[in-house]
């Protein structure tokens, strides 16, 4: 299995308290040690870290933990490898560009034989996950408008991770840039930090942050992870079959599957 | 005007020495300070570092001069904006999956007014650079069959290449991590280092390099460059319409136009 992490604000904000978690969790008080990967949209642009080492020893990590790359939306992964070797090509998250934008995807979970519908966008490496991208962004591309309003967009993509759920385990981080798309078939939890800010402690390095020192009164800013990553704030935990759209920090629309 | 810097070798290798000649060209030695980025390709995956600040200055390029990340093919760009703002969107290389394959392309020169067939790859900055690069790809997707072999890829690449040199400037590298494609519109150069190695001076930094300690007798390293990065080598400079295929650091198909 793999960690997952995403973030959106509504001001450009950076990753670095929440990353120094979850990379901790990769190889030191986690067994997800075998890569990780982060993408940071700026504008339409994306920012992308790539290394199949260990986060917790990864020198290209540890500039990530320091250097505050400013971002609305965010989405990291670490790997604890299933199917496909360890190396760079089978690293999340992976990237496609479509309608002239990058589209960011990173997967937690396993669906054993899964058979991608044919269609321009391929899988370079080897795992189900980027198998199960290609295919997403194959029917999306069939099914949707370029220009197509949340609403419509979110109804397609809570069916698509509906079916793929159904064939295993599906938690997932998508996002054009504009949005981040979550959907949780076992695990995943969200907080909103909003003001007033307060301090919080990580859960895996002695690391506590004063977020009102580092935030202005209007900053919203969501963190969305497989597991909590603070030991003294509220999280809230999705349940099986829910999913949030989030923009600018905000949900801006989500449901839970009725079964 | 940008400058451009590739690897082919037939054996991992780091672009340290090289990459830090060419970054004091980005807002120090050169006046190429609008933004840098390099892809490194690691099996079929590529590791990417973009960054719109000058390369002389950045953090991320400090790391990428100091880290070693070994490679078989790199590709590498240096900014001096003309077309599009300077932000990460237009931010060289530029990435597109084709066939199971990243595609990696960078661009020096400019061709004002180009027009793009329609196709499925669109850019998603503002550059003609992108906008040339989409072009290439949509149009090599019609064209050519998925396993084409360089032969019939290098004639394809070299009618493009000549396509769009004749309406501005166009020197490129492209690579799907298998090849590395160099057309010279109006400026590059190479050189091919193999045993007995030597010593080597950067132009752009007092930084001095072993090839000897570093390699062993079976190691082949090209390094293709918009102008020599050292000032005790010699270069083999491209002449206007030239072009080469390299793989494994070898050349394995050139030509030059006929005109």
């Amino acid at each position: 299995m793999c960690e997952l992490l995403g973030m959106s604000a509504n001001t450009p904000t950076d990753l670095c308290f929440s990353f120094t978690g979850l990379t901790q969790r990769g190889g030191n008080t986690g067994p997800h040690k075998d890569g990780w990967g982060v993408a940071f949209y700026e504008g339409k642009g994306v920012r992308l870290f790539h290394d199949p080492q260990p986060s917790c020893s990864s020198p290209i990590a540890e500039l990530v933990q320091s250097y505050p790359i400013k971002s609305k939306t965010a989405i990291c992964h670490i790997r604890q490898a299933n199917v496909g070797e360890i190396c760079l090509a089978n690293t999340h998250p992976f990237v496609r560009e479509r309608w002239g934008r990058y589209w960011v995807f990173a997967h937690n979970g396993q669906i054993a034989n899964f058979s991608r519908q044919p269609g321009p966008c391929e899988p370079v490496g080897d795992t189900d996950s980027e198998n199960i991208f290609c295919d997403l962004m194959n029917r999306i591309h069939h099914t949707l408008p370029r220009d197509a309003m949340p609403e419509q967009l979110a109804a397609v993509l809570v069916e698509l991770a509906e079916e793929y759920a159904a064939q295993g385990v599906f938690n997932c981080l998508l996002s054009n840039g504009q949005w981040l798309f979550t959907y949780c078939s076992t695990k995943l939890a969200s907080i909103t930090r909003r003001a007033p800010f307060g301090p919080a402690q990580l859960k895996d390095a002695d690391v506590t942050v004063d977020f009102e020192a580092e935030t202005t009164p209007n900053d919203v800013v969501s963190i969305i992870a497989t597991e909590p990553l603070t030991s003294d704030e509220a999280w809230d935990v999705y349940q099986p079959g829910e999913w949030k759209l989030w923009e600018c920090g905000e949900v801006i629309a989500s449901g839970k599957r009725q079964r």
